[in-house]
C-alpha cells in the first residue's frame, strides 16, 4: 500500500480559511488526501477556504472533524507534533526531512498523524504530550514562525520526496555519445574555418574552448543535431559566397 | 560572504497581494531578503499583502521593480526559472533539491535569481528564454500546479537547507553512558520485585523487556535521572508497607 495514504494532516482549531484551504492544495500536491480538524470554528471563512483549495477543495469536503486532539489520533501509531518553540520537553524534535523515512516506515502498518497548532498559539504542552515525535521546521533564528499552510506543505513535500513516487522529467533524447560529438566538432573546426573566424594554426586552440564551451553540462543528441545543423549551414553559406566571387 | 544575500526571489506580474505577502514571509522564514516584482500590477491588495507577510513586510518595502524580466535579472549570473509544465525546452528540468548547491556556489561570486510567473500562467517560453537553468518542483501528476508562495518556499527552503546555516535544537542533556543505566535497571529490578510486580525468576525476562522499551530511541541523562526517581519512590514505598505490615 501506499503509506502517504496512511498519513493524515491534523489541524487543531485553525483561523483563517484561506490557510486550510493552501492546506488542502498543499497535500493534494504531494499525494496526501486525509484531513482532519480538531474543533474547527464554526466562522472559518468558507470563500476565503475554497479559493486557496483551488483544485483541492475534495480534501476538505472529505475531511474527518473531532472535538479533541485525543479523539483525532485515537487510532494512530506514530503522532507527529510540529512546533517553533524549542522550550523544556521540545529539545528532541528532529527535521521534518529526518523523520519523513521514520514517518513511511511507521505508515506502513498504521495510521500516522501530523500535528500543527492554530495559527496564533501553535501545539501546547498538552496537545504535543500526546505527540511520540516532535518536528522542528528548520527557519533562521530571527523569524522561526511560518505560516500554517507553508509548514503543512514543507512536512508533506519531505514526506512525498521520501516516498520515492516522485519520477522527475527525463530528457527524451539520450545525452550524445563521443562518436557523435566528434563529428561536431569536426563540422564546426570546417565551418570556423570556412567562414574565416580562425586561421589554421590558431584552430586547435579556439577548438579546445569550443570544446569546454559545449562541455559545460550534458549534451544531447538533439542538441548535437542542432549544432551541426548550423554548422553545415555555415559551410554551405561561405561555399556560396566563394562561388560567387570566383 | 553569506550566499543567500545574493540570491533574488523574482515574481513576474504577481496576481494576489495575498500570495506576495506570503512570499516575503517564507523569504524572511529561509533567511532570503532580495524580492524583485517584475511589471508589478497597480491593483495589487496590499492589506492581504501586509496581513499574510505578517512580521516580513519589510522584505516588501525594500523590493525592487523592473518593467521586464530582462531587467530584473540583467546583473545576475544564474537564473533559474521555475515551471510546472514539462514540455519540449524544459526537459532538462532539476528539482530544487538537485540544484540548490549549484545556485549557492553560483551566488557566491554573483547575483543569482530564482524566478516565478504569474499565478495563473506560469513563466512563458519567452521568459524561460532568459533562465540558464529550469527548476521543477516535485509534485503528484494529477496535480502539479503549486500556490505561487508554496513554490517560492520549498525553492527558499531547500536552499537554506543547502546552505548549511540551520542548527537543530540540541538536547542539553547528554545521552546517558552505560554505567548510569546500567545503575538505573538494578534500582527498576529491585522495585519491580520489591513491588511484587515479578518473582525473582521471571526478573530476566522481563528486565529484557524493559531494556527494550527504554532502548527504542536516545535515553538522556535527564531521562534516566526521572526513571531512577520513580525506582526509588517505589523501593521506598514498598518498604514502608512492609514495615507497617510487620
Amino acid at each position: 500500500m501506499n503509506p502517504l495514504d496512511n498519513i493524515r494532516i491534523v489541524l487543531v482549531s485553525p483561523l483563517y480559511g484561506g490557510n486550510v484551504g493552501a492546506t488542502c492544495r498543499a497535500m493534494m500536491n504531494m499525494g496526501i488526501s486525509r484531513l482532519v480538524l480538531v474543533a474547527p470554528r464554526s466562522d472559518l471563512d468558507l470563500d476565503e477556504l475554497r479559493m486557496m483549495a483551488y483544485h483541492a477543495f475534495d480534501i476538505y469536503d472529505n475531511r474527518t472533524e473531532r472535538p479533541t486532539l485525543a479523539e483525532a489520533v485515537a487510532d494512530c501509531g506514530l503522532v507527529a507534533g510540529t512546533t517553533a518553540r524549542m522550550g523544556l520537553y521540545r529539545q528532541h524534535a528532529r527535521t521534518p526531512r529526518a523523520w519523513a523515512p521514520h514517518i513511511l516506515q511507521s505508515a506502513q502498518h498504521a495510521s500516522a498523524a501530523i500535528v500543527f497548532g492554530p495559527e496564533d498559539k501553535g501545539l501546547s504542552n498538552d496537545h504535543l504530550s500526546l505527540c511520540t515525535r516532535i518536528v522542528q521546521i528548520p527557519s533562521t533564528e530571527s523569524y522561526t514562525s511560518l505560516n500554517l499552510s507553508q509548514a503543512v506543505m514543507l512536512c508533506a513535500y519531505e514526506l512525498y520526496e521520501a516516498s520515492g513516487q516522485f519520477k522527475p522529467v527525463e530528457e527524451r533524447h539520450p545525452e550524445a555519445p563521443s562518436e557523435l560529438r566528434e563529428r561536431m566538432f569536426a563540422m564546426w573546426e570546417k565551418a570556423l574555418l570556412d567562414i574565416g573566424f580562425m586561421e589554421e594554426e590558431k584552430a586547435m586552440h579556439m577548438m579546445l574552448g569550443l570544446r569546454r564551451i559545449l562541455s559545460r553540462g550534458t549534451l544531447s543528441e538533439a542538441d548535437v543535431q542542432i549544432m551541426m545543423g548550423i554548422a553545415n549551414q555555415a559551410i554551405w553559406v561561405s561555399g556560396e559566397l566563394r562561388k560567387r566571387a570566383e
